[in-house]
């Protein structure tokens, strides 16, 4: 498997593991995508100011509006926050580059 | 570093790879997707029927519409890809419940 492969691979088996604990197991309720947050991403509900920002992801991402993220309503936040990152790794190389 | 946070960094540093090879280096020219989707999702461009498979996936998806993909424009043909990837991946398992 190719490493774009591999990465594809692992957003979909994370979502996975965290979405099949409890009630529906193809969707992740609040306290999943709380879980899987907290463990997978670590520091990113820490830098949040919004106590409740999971409540506020999943509204903002919940088009079905069943208060839960399938996986193609979860791709989003991840996508958002790895664009996010690219430009800080952009940033990076590019002073890098300068010195 | 999480399998989350891992399968976000390498998604940035395979598209680093193939976009600093030549022009630009932080965007994909033609050349430089078709060289990543060669190397990194080898069976996707042969099981298409276009024969033009990257200058309509470029069209699609190039925003600013200077011929060539930023990471930005890039990750959405990667999560279309992983959402497709994942029906699979949930039919399968759904199978695997019923035997």
């Amino acid at each position: 498997m190719t490493e774009l492969e591999k990465s594809m691979e692992s957003l979909i088996t994370v979502f996975h593991r965290y979405a099949k604990e409890g009630g529906n197991k193809t969707t992740l309720s609040k306290k999943e995508l709380k879980k899987l947050m907290e463990k997978e991403l670590p520091n990113f509900l820490t830098t949040q100011k919004n106590p409740d920002t999971v409540s506020s992801i999943i509204k903002d991402l919940d088009q079905n509006k069943d208060d839960e993220l399938d996986f193609e309503e979860f791709v989003p936040f991840v996508a958002g926050l790895t664009i996010a990152c690219e430009k800080h790794y952009a940033l990076h190389h590019e002073n890098k580059g300068k010195k």
